[in-house]
């Protein structure tokens, strides 16, 4: 489960381990049986936020026993996340007014990342871009009828039209344009002054991976990729994309924000870039360790790329 | 828009070259413009097949110019594509019971993107994905009510929750497990005996794109990753996947065809891989120039990897 990869960023949210055992979702009896067991731990998400406990940097996921859950919130189902070794998983969205004494605290998972063990980090994600899932997508799109979550938790079934639903995960690319010694970063429109970060966009229906990219730099910068270069991945449960990390070079058409996702691009060269990297730079901030967009920039400063 | 990859696939479905505009699908003005002008062309579909002319080698997508479209099906948006460098490119999902005579043949797509240049195969690709997410999305999935396409076919709104819905892409990984000199090829269940492929399974939330390789290998074919390499990306429009093709080295557990959905695994050497390539190996036969795991397998026999 832990591949070792060559010239790939690796970043938060990435590190859940369990064994998802997909094959035992649709064993309601088996399912059951982990369920109630003395060993399963339950995780308790609400309105997005995870429950935790301790203070940093001993932070770890607050987990329950199945006989102290806190009620689950109308109509959201137990999720069956996987096996650890020895215990089996599962997570529960809690219902408003859960108990504070029971609950631990509710954070949100963004600024947690980087408190929690990786492993935590990764099932607190995917716990949270399935709950977020199945609360916009209550009701079937094929007929508008009311569906209901089954296969503990991983698909919805329309009970009218019969239609399957999975959850959904949103591919975006995002990329570091370089030309020679140089990397432009751009800040989006709704940013602060000073943060500047990698370009990205969500893909679209017809497209490679490679061409998105091509088309998010023209777009955005008005640079033309010259070669486009996978660099990592990394889920961003926020709430249900797969970011796809991409180093491109470009040429040396002169760079443009569009002005209406991007307020600002500028070129860094790697002395800069190193400088955004330990927060040093005199007058902007970088890409925070949160996103692969910092795991791209680390790799091309390093030339480990 | 043609970006130089290196050490990666190619395949079948990405060629579409146009310029998307995507900044421009809000403005109903200039849409409406492109759409009445006399050089705009109008791509049909019906049933997620596609309008054709001619006979291969020299098939074309038939083109509509404004003044001579079939009539669209009720509910179904006329889809802004994109431009060209004199041309506008539409698309219409027709009514039932289009004249023939007017229609050119009506023909699936995935036989087709041999015949049809590679430009064209991909236009129809993005067209038909689209219209098939608008048909398998007419209600709001948040709230149940019947929503609206909108932005040039590119959204889909909720009048009563005010959701927006943009089309779905599903990310897929596609892997070729390799150890040594041999490479793991698999039959799925619904399979005709002796065709075999790659591994492929969706991608799950809480997954990067590494991980999810290593779990498909491992639940179908029990066999372990110690590397994953990117190694090309596919837009697969049946009806909405990413295809997200990689290279995985595999350590010496022995291979198992997990039963549920792999019937059969076996490993090849490059010799042999390369004989499926051409069609001449004696009982196999392997995969199709249509997807991705072609270009894979080319990959690696040609040792271009």
């Amino acid at each position: 489960m832990s591949p070792m990869t060559e010239r790939v960023a690796s970043a938060p949210f990435s590190g859940n381990q369990l064994d998802r055992l997909s094959a035992r979702r649709e064993d309601r009896a088996w399912i059951e049986l982990q369920r109630q067991s003395a060993s399963a731990r339950f995780v308790v998400l609400a309105d997005g936020k995870i429950c935790v406990e301790g203070t940093a940097p001993e932070r770890r996921l607050s987990t329950f026993p199945p006989g102290h859950l806190p009620p689950s919130a109308e109509g959201t189902p137990v999720v069956f996340l996987g096996c650890s070794e020895l215990t089996s998983w599962f997570a529960i969205s809690a219902a408003a007014g859960i108990d504070p004494e029971l609950a631990g605290g509710f954070e949100e998972l963004r600024p947690l990342a980087l408190e929690l063990p990786p492993e935590e980090t990764g099932i607190a994600a995917t716990a949270r871009h399935l709950f977020e899932w199945h609360r916009r997508h209550r009701f079937c799109s094929q007929c508008g009828h009311e569906t209901q979550a089954t296969s503990a938790g991983w698909k919805r079934l329309c009970p009218s039209c019969a239609a399957e639903h999975f959850p959904r995960t949103d591919p975006a690319v995002i990329m570091l344009p370089v030309h020679g010694d140089r990397c432009l970063l751009g800040r989006g429109r709704s940013w602060p002054e000073g943060r500047m970060s990698a370009l990205a966009g969500f893909m679209e229906p017809g497209e490679s991976i490679e061409q998105a990219c091509a088309r998010e730099m023209r777009e955005e910068a008005g640079v033309i990729a010259t070669s486009v270069r996978y660099a990592g991945s990394q889920p961003w449960p926020f709430p249900s994309s797969l970011m796809i990390g991409l180093i491109a070079e470009v040429d040396d058409t002169p760079a443009q924000a569009d002005l209406e996702e991007i307020a600002e691009v500028r070129w860094f060269t790697r002395d800069e870039a190193g400088r955004l990297l330990d927060g040093t730079h005199e007058t902007v901030q970088g890409p925070t360790p949160l996103g692969i967009a910092h795991a791209l920039l680390e790799l091309w400063v390093n030339q480990a790329w």
